[in-house]
């Protein structure tokens, strides 16, 4: 029997600092609708999908824990979890995680279609600086703000109703890292959901990244991860001028070839939808991805035992002493 | 002071298995010197290059052992290596290698412009199966021909008079291979060299993938890793219908935003040549991708310590109990 599941990528446009969170719910609602109208089994939101993306300031105390949740859900947001579980529809939602003991994560759930908790996720990859950058209008302060996700890349079955796709998640930076990708691959995954908030320019000030290569990166980095692991993934932007600062949008639906199946066209709320055959995973995983046939993992040590790079020391003698002969 | 280079990317057209070793290396001498006369430093051949891909073929252990060269330099290609000199510049040259002792790899190596060896690669991603496919007019017989290549991913310098990039190595299937990518980009590789010879059908037997798709894996795999590791790459196609089996062309040049700034339009013998600023790999080595504050390798474990893929456990308790609170 065929695994096809409707899935809705539910891009948003800016969250101003000065909106409230009901005018926010508000239009996140009228997405998962929109979604649901047309038939989706499952929306993606962004990352941070309730709040602007409050990293880019430095922040009083007061102001910093105003973002954060304190428990999923909670009375702020549950009017969408509410219409989801009326409308039988599952979501991926980025949110700010203050836990129970005082711990600080930017994370993100699945839903199912009964208002179940499918899956959690603590972002791994959190980019920008501890300490703010004299005399920059616009920061990037995630490491100032979050703690490093401790829950590692734990792969899950969504629901009998959506084929019982192996799924992962990952938040915003976290797409650009192969390793992140991998150790899903290794979970057999089939469906990649992502959410993010990503400048229109380097956020970590350098001067040669626009929005066109930015967004470029976005999608190639996505194309070529899902390829590599024979996955379909969606992955998902808040974009817009929010709060005079650009965010690139480019959400999209990405087939386990790495092809484009959907693309945002705006940098506002707009909802894609697309039917994912989940089998069309299996060409790569028993072919070319055929993990165990191929890898050599006895190669691949650095990836593990370095964390910054190494340059060869000056003069290093040529390596083939190691092999067999000449 | 800027560190540009001037690389070649030589694509070659088929080598039927009928051509006589002296036509095909006519043909080498001639791309190179198209390379040298646009002032080339640096020019990059195809995997297996002085030969047809012979591992499509279930071959007799004598038609075997004649496409392995005994030695490089060795008299049947001693013709390439004196041009080189003569013309000063250094090449990227794949070929299959019989050591002293008996063993059989699919290798590279690098060449520079005094004829010095400057870095020696085996391929480590052999494709393909041992055994032949029965009934199957074509194989991949890689898994047979070859043992897995025992010397790593081991970046070395190039020469003062190119700027002594940080040059890395990979062979054809290699190039899908993130782990392998990043494996030379902790060693701060500026320049991956690779040539390949890649099937415009699934040589693994599978229905789904055609030409184009084919060329479009090749060319994504690439640029996503060229950007992930902030490095240029030079990937090199043997191309065309040689011995009546078709091979992808697309041989590319990609800068370290995965921008592609020189691809082959033809399945022919074809040269391509680009300035590539070695400095522009800076950006992404000291943002978005510095490694040392940026990567995780707590959570990568599964990439060493797991060959094949595992799917979860049918019922997995959500795992949240590891972290921090709920």
């Amino acid at each position: 029997m065929p695994r096809i599941l409707r899935v809705a990528a539910a891009q948003m446009g800016p969250n101003q600092r000065a909106d409230s969170r009901e005018a926010i719910l508000a239009r996140m609602i009228a997405l998962l609708d929109q979604a649901a109208d047309q038939g989706a089994q499952l929306v993606v939101f962004p990352e941070l999908a309730f709040t602007t993306f409050f990293p880019r300031w430095l922040l009083t105390p007061a102001e910093l824990e105003a973002y954060f949740e304190p428990a999923m859900p909670n009375p702020m947001v549950s009017a969408l979890f509410d219409r989801a579980r009326e409308r039988k529809i599952g979501f991926y939602v980025g949110y700010a995680e203050k836990t129970a003991d005082g711990h600080h994560f930017n994370s993100s759930i699945t839903v199912g279609p009964d208002g179940e908790l499918l899956g959690k996720y603590r972002k791994v990859h959190l980019p920008g600086s501890v300490e703010p950058r004299i005399g920059d209008k616009f920061q990037q302060l995630e490491k100032r703000y979050f703690e490093y996700g401790d829950l590692g890349f734990s792969a899950f079955y969504g629901p009998d109703a959506w084929g019982s796709p192996v799924t992962g998640m990952l938040v915003c930076n976290d797409r650009r890292w192969p390793e992140a990708w991998r150790c899903y691959g290794l979970q057999s995954v089939e469906l990649m959901l992502i959410g993010y908030n990503s400048a229109a320019y380097d956020p970590n000030g350098g001067k040669t990244e626009n929005e066109e290569l930015r967004t470029f990166h976005s999608t190639l980095a996505v194309q070529a991860n899902a390829y590599m692991n024979a996955t379909w993934a969606v992955s998902v932007a808040k974009a817009g001028n929010e709060d005079g600062s650009g965010l690139i949008g480019g959400s999209l639906i990405v087939d386990p070839n790495g092809v484009i199946v959907a693309q945002a066209q705006s940098l506002g709320d707009e909802v894609l939808v697309a039917d994912i055959d989940l089998d069309a995973c299996r060409q790569g995983k028993e072919k070319m991805f055929n993990f165990a046939a191929h890898r050599r993992p006895a190669q691949y040590s650095r990836i593990v035992d370095q964390v910054g790079a190494e340059p060869p020391p000056v003069g290093t003698p040529l390596k083939v002493a190691g092999g067999q002969g000449r």
